[in-house]
């Protein structure tokens, strides 16, 4: 039976990081503030929000909630997004997903402040992970990383299969595994042979958001498999990957209990690395005008 | 002995379209222009210069040099850029790479208006092929597409292998080509099994710049190979890939007379996007100044 790779000890080992720095910012004056906007009537979105609550009261963090109604206008929300942008003691904005068909959610993303979009949506944070910037990227592609590196599974030169390339996951990790040097290939839907491309991998990465697609005939006993999709199911949630997976491969991560429990600590490091570039940035304005 | 992908043809008939649609815009009044900054003194980048001067004359193109000092100081090119940028004759700027070292070609690179940009080395083309949107993409990346399409080999769900994930060129062919749904494995420097990769590939796309980097033993008869490498030797140029590669594989284009033929033509392509960009854009402003 191979190794599960539960993530409780690194989630916690970044949380006690993440205590110890807000403290300090804490001392400086500065007070890490996270606003999240939620569409009111969405249990998932309602769920999530209340996890990042959680996690913000333990770490020190104020959390401010904007709960909008569902009929509410682009414009509306638009201008609530620009209002929590000027607000210089508000540090991160989360635009919970989805939002109802009548919004323009590009449009909405793009419109947070690059400096304060810990979701890694805006343009200059898209732009940011592409070329290897300094930026917020999103948190889950750096979850998984993370998560390989933690167990000590180097990526240089191994053979990584990841299955997906979606905007939010897929296409940002390609980014961060290529950066890693990992001889990556990218399957999806249009994928016929995907078993023999898993026969070759050392690494498997599911990131489609699809119950069972990777099934136990699939894998083989030195594959490490991270499972980044959360798949609703009655009764709660499963990844891409069947369970008894962990049982064939070398090692495995949970869902729940694996990558998801990192990628919120992730969302709260991305959290205080804005603040930093926020002090940054007032830095840079007060001596302008110092030398004005 | 495979096919040979002489690129001839098909340069010919882009050519021809630009030709015509050249010959459109000076009966609406628009004389597409394009402009190129060259470092006196490189030999390959006056070259390269050189042919772009000749292909403007016949597609009927107005070519415009801007031959600077190697000593030039950035604040020079900065402002030379800008100026281009603003002169609503000018449709097209090309930055020849590369600059001496004492030149930051990022931050110049990045100085040059999206719009006229025709390299897409701006952030905002960069962005763009990242996210698929609207934008001038780089030429040789969309040179290798458009060649396997022109030789009607599709891509969609094909294996192909991209060997060489640099910022110009094979950065750009991941997001290309997973666009087109192929199953994408990005090899490099840290592939230690390039040749098992290759064994199982439909496509193989070498962007490097080593000569003699893919060899007869690695490749095998069903195999349709791409060289977007460009290598200087005594007495001309080669590609990635040994000439008698051709010999084993399905199809294979030859270096001179494959990618780069058709990159050039690609090149006037992006002039003339660039040209109807600003049309649209200017049309823009007319309606809103109207509007007002």
């Amino acid at each position: 039976m191979g190794k599960l790779l539960q993530t409780k000890a690194l989630a916690k080992q970044i949380s006690e990081n993440l205590v110890m720095e807000v403290k300090g910012m804490k001392e400086k004056g500065i007070d890490p503030t996270i606003a999240v906007i939620i569409i009111q009537g969405d249990p998932a979105s309602e769920c999530y929000a209340k996890v990042k609550q959680n996690i913000a009261r333990k770490l020190g963090v104020r959390y401010l909630l904007t709960s909008v109604h569902p009929q509410v206008t682009e414009t509306e929300l638009l201008a609530k997004i620009k209002w929590l942008n000027r607000c210089p003691s508000i540090h991160g904005i989360i635009l919970e997903l989805p939002l109802p068909k009548h919004l323009d959610t590009k449009k909405l993303a793009a419109a947070i402040a690059p400096e304060k979009d810990v979701d890694g949506l805006s343009p200059a944070n898209k732009l940011a992970c592409f070329t290897g910037e300094e930026g917020l990227y999103p948190a889950t592609p750096q979850s998984c990383i993370r998560i390989l590196n933690y167990f000590g599974y180097p990526l240089k030169g191994k053979n990584v299969v990841l299955i997906g390339c979606g905007e939010t996951v897929g296409k940002p990790l390609v980014q961060l595994l290529l950066r890693a040097n990992a001889t990556l290939t990218v399957c999806h839907v249009y994928t016929n042979n995907l078993q023999e491309q898993i026969e070759k991998a050392d690494i498997l990465i599911s990131a489609v958001g699809k119950a069972n697609l990777v099934t136990t005939n699939m894998v083989h006993r030195d594959l490490v498999v991270v499972d980044a999709g959360i798949n609703e199911i009655q009764g709660g949630i499963v990844g891409d990957v069947q369970p008894e997976v962990s049982e064939i491969v070398q090692a495995a991560t949970p869902v729940p209990g694996g990558v998801g429990k990192v990628t919120t600590m992730i969302l709260f490091e991305n959290l205080l690395k804005a603040v930093r570039l926020q002090a940054n940035e007032n830095k840079r304005e007060v001596q302008l005008s110092e030398s004005l």
